[in-house]
């Protein structure tokens, strides 16, 4: 029995036991601290796929767990050769790329090496010129190499300004558990974010193509999709709405990829078949949408996208709904959708007076168009507007017209317009109209 | 000074404190073991995206963690109100599906309480129908909720026959731990293949529509795909390149909807203007794709997709590519798509006698098409090349008959034709025949 052996033990036996037993608590009292910073920063971050966000959470609480001032993470962008962050503590939001080898980050990025260095200002590899265009005293720092499950550098943390010290040895070993699960997290949710390009990118490279089947309606998909959006944005709608939106927006005329071209792209008033053939392409878009596995909040886009000449009176196609049997997001889309079929270029006419465009709304509100989302149309900054409807012609608006637009939002110019008095127009309907019917000299 | 203060201290009073620094070790050493377990289960899952891969690697590591016998776990499935599992240690693959409210796991589905059994045939709630039917012994049963970050329950694990014993508050403690990072893992994975199904399905809709838009061409682009995957998957292509194959397949015709429908769909011959516009459309198909963002393996889409006219002696188009400047994929598919155009009915004719089909391909071989990959098609087995041939048509080819088509290869079909005998038929062509050309009463 141990208790009777240590009875008979002397006291200096005793003594070198405590000790001993001591040593083995603090042991274990540190790897315990390891393990439980540890677990709670894998709990933290362990349900985040967005990139952005992941970072922030893993700068936070290596921040937290080394008890420093701030941290960054710089990954390896491949095929650039580059070092980038997106987000630091202190700095503005903005990316930061750098090559490869640059600096303390790219030296650990690149070799695998921890540097850390207790006091910055007396190491010559420490640059101070960041200190001094930021105003920040970095005192000490360690930079640290993150390695994936396969021994992979794809990145590096970098901690600054230990809270009363310098980073130690414990720091160190903190930082190395971290390390793969966050490298592990970051390649989870890059995995996800590519996966979503390439679906958002080949839904947008569809919808221009069908567009461009004919050149009149070139860009008709995208910009719908950006009136949309910033309804939807000026409405209160959250991030994920807007991205179910958006792509609905994106795919409200793939059922064109079924209507016969002589029809889509005829130039003369469509005979009363030929107006049915072209109403049917709703019902196809609706076909092709149902047979896509959509998940979550995506479920909605066959019916957003389908129901976008649905009028709120009932007089809309395919199946003359009401109201609020029309879902939002398709009642967004009825607006953008004749908008922009007025403000386009068509094969029969130019642009449509805008006077008019504002009247036929406004006469057709709570009628053809949701009240609501029509007023929130023209709360739309004129600015974003007139950039939406130039959109590819001219993506970059000179900035000083862009100033002369200032706050004034569609209402503003509804206002102005539908008063009636055509005589001394203030300076940004001039600007406005200036781009809407074109220069004097263009015409 | 302690060790000033402990050589004053009596026996007693060091043994007390000797007792006390035991226990806590003790506590320790317990609390390091679970960390330790969790850590290394956490490692271990946090890369894997592949759900079924997961959901394995997950039932291995608990099931070492709290040395049992077997451990399956069971997801919640929302939309259909049930349990379902897919693999499980000891039984067959196969999904596994019952309702929601059912039996132990449905118990502690439903109600987020935790069963441990430690004598399952003493426990009324035990249902030994399975034993019965698997022929195992359930001695001892931990059935415990997986929670999610938010708490919300999304599965249960069920640990079976722990050795040597029955399962302890401390196996509890460590599956406690186990579910947060496991239902953190899970829903990674899920969301990324709803979103990968969502792609896929779209590429897959997308390619039917446009197949669509010629009534004779539909399932083109489908079938297409099967044969490359049959192809590829006798050629021991990776299971990464053999999907990015089947998704260039898909879109190998997408071009098409540049293509004029009246020149698509004519049922004359095409004049030479007209067949340089239809030629166009592989063109078209790179223009299309090289606009989307691909990641990884999927960036040789673009590629692939748009050399399915190229020939291995330079002969065909758009490139006059030869050989190994042709994509393996590319080459793959040239096979595929005329094999298809050849052996499908056409405007302006029915299949193609297949003597004559084999006759032409072997001629070309090594000349149009690359010699190892038309090899390699000629090992399709039989019954899986009229199953592709005759698809969406006849998706249930009678089992009796396929039976006779047995392990017979396409390579046996020609073998059989080409030796020119037209006299007594092996079973095997007559039955292949009778589908190829139509039952005598079908004519």
């Amino acid at each position: 029995m141990p208790e009777k052996l240590q009875q008979n033990m002397s006291t200096d036996a005793l003594l070198q036991q405590v000790e001993a037993l001591q040593k083995r608590v603090k042991v274990f009292e540190g790897e315990h601290e390891k393990l439980v910073t540890l677990l709670k920063v894998t709990r933290t971050i362990a349900t985040e796929l967005n990139l952005d966000k992941l970072l922030k959470l893993i700068m936070d609480e290596v921040r937290d767990a080394l008890k420093a001032d701030r941290c960054t993470v710089f990954l390896i962008d491949e095929d650039r050769h580059e070092l980038w962050s997106k987000v630091a503590h202190g700095v503005q939001p903005g990316e930061i790329r750098f090559p490869l080898e640059k600096g303390i980050a790219g030296y650990v990025a690149t070799t695998g090496r921890v540097l850390n260095i207790p006091d910055c200002y007396a190491d010559s590899r420490f640059n101070p010129e960041i200190d001094r265009q930021t105003g920040y005293h970095t005192r000490c720092m360690l930079t640290f190499p993150m390695r994936n499950k396969r021994g992979e550098i794809i990145g590096v943390f970098q901690v600054l300004n230990k809270k009363g010290g310098v980073f130690t040895r414990q720091d160190e070993e903190i930082l190395d558990a971290i390390s793969i699960i966050s490298a592990s997290q970051i390649e989870n949710a890059q995995l996800y974010e590519e996966q979503e390009r390439t679906f958002e990118s080949f839904v947008e490279t569809l919808a221009s193509t069908i567009d461009a089947r004919d050149p009149l309606t070139a860009g008709h998909s995208r910009r719908i999709m950006l009136y949309a959006d910033e309804i939807a944005r000026l409405a209160g709608f959250s991030a994920e709405k807007r991205r179910v939106l958006r792509r609905a927006a994106l795919l409200h005329d793939i059922g064109k990829i079924g209507v016969r071209e002589n029809v889509l792209t005829k130039e003369s008033r469509l005979t009363p078949e030929e107006y049915e053939h072209i109403k049917s392409h709703v019902v196809i878009t609706r076909t092709i949408l149902s047979k896509i596995h959509f998940s979550g909040l995506n479920k909605e886009i066959p019916d957003i996208a389908s129901t976008h000449h649905e009028k709120v009176d009932g007089t809309g196609y395919p199946e003359g709904l009401r109201g609020e049997q029309i879902p939002e997001g398709g009642r967004i889309l009825a607006i953008a959708d004749v908008f922009d079929a007025m403000t386009s270029h068509r094969h029969y006419r130019d642009r449509m007076d805008m006077q008019k465009v504002l009247a036929l709304f406004l006469h057709d509100e709570g009628k053809k168009y949701d009240t609501r989302f029509l007023k929130i149309f023209l709360e739309i900054p004129l600015k974003r507007l007139l950039q939406i409807m130039e959109g590819e012609n001219r993506p970059f608006l000179p900035a000083e017209d862009l100033e002369k637009l200032g706050e004034f939002t569609f209402r503003d110019l509804a206002n102005i317009l539908l008063a009636g008095h055509r005589g001394v127009r203030p300076e940004f309907v001039r600007i406005f109209e200036k781009y809407y019917y074109g220069e004097p000299q263009d015409k």
